[in-house]
């Protein structure tokens, strides 16, 4: 059984956004067990997993990349799109376009604090497409 | 055809380990071909592919991922579960949650020098959950 | 429905090169809708997915990755292999040794500005082994 729908998330602020429910309440019916594959079709945003408990995990996670990663560092070459967007593509690739979960008992089998985060790079992001596809039985 | 099974490790010390043989040992019959995705149900942990020949690869994981993300940086808000646990959420995330790797005829189709580790990023780590999910035919 | 194949790539000098036609014009006929795991059998080279558009972008990414995990760092002990030999194996941790593509339509669905890199991280690089594996309907 494969199931694959695409979802649209609303613009959001730059920053790490927990969507786990959002995205719970789109999916279709899921089989009893396989896996949902979560792929998010931009180069500077990105899909990861994490505590979805304290909100303050999610501001240290952009003050961290912000130092890890700086905007607008004088030594890039791609500059045309803004400050923060060489940044933005080096992010995407360090946390990753996609994210993989089982499915268990016909539920996403997340860890009790895991949770999805939308990762925002941009400083006036636009929407997001992702392609979600569900194979299982 | 689908298998799915937990797996449960028990407590590592902080660091970076091979656990590849014990995951293997732990598989239900692969079929000829298809895929493995292993999954750790945890924020402070990941998994990762990397060299399994010379320990000293995964002292310097550990040693080189402290200085990327050090413990208790004083910037960190999120700071009540202890001086390694905002650290650990980074480096989580830096690494990934999960693993696929293909099969082919009948076992993991990992390359000569590949194997799979657990990257604990906790001081006092307690025992970790994975949710293995075989897919192919 | 499941095919799974090798490549192989000839050797490419150290950087980020863009793989995608290559990869396509290799893979056999698609299903309408699945998924396309493409894994790449090496400790010292990565596959990401970033902008296809400007090269700029990919020579960036080396000069930003040799920043985050330099050559040689005195502090390695895994060192016979030579000074790119250690960096190597975080860079392909951080980055990873997979990516999964949705299908839809028999085609694989990337976003508009994303495309395939090959992460090629030793300064004399041997051919690298990727399989692909297809599983859909």
């Amino acid at each position: 059984m494969i199931k694959q729908i695409e979802i649209i998330l609303v613009p959001h602020k730059r920053g790490y956004h927990l969507i786990t429910r959002e995205l719970e309440s789109k999916l279709p019916a899921l089989p009893e067990r396989g896996i949902a594959h979560f792929f998010i079709r931009h180069t500077s945003a990105a899909l990861t997993l994490n505590e979805d408990a304290d909100p303050a995990v999610r501001i240290d996670f952009e003050a961290f990349m912000i130092k890890l990663v700086p905007d607008g560092d004088r030594s890039f070459i791609h500059r045309e799109e803004g400050s923060d967007d060489m940044s933005a593509h080096l992010k995407a690739s360090l946390l990753g376009a996609a994210v993989t979960i089982p499915i268990t008992n016909g539920r996403l089998h997340l860890g009790t604090w895991q949770g999805i985060y939308l990762c925002e790079f941009r400083n006036h992001a636009e929407s997001r497409k992702l392609v979600v596809t569900i194979m299982g039985e």
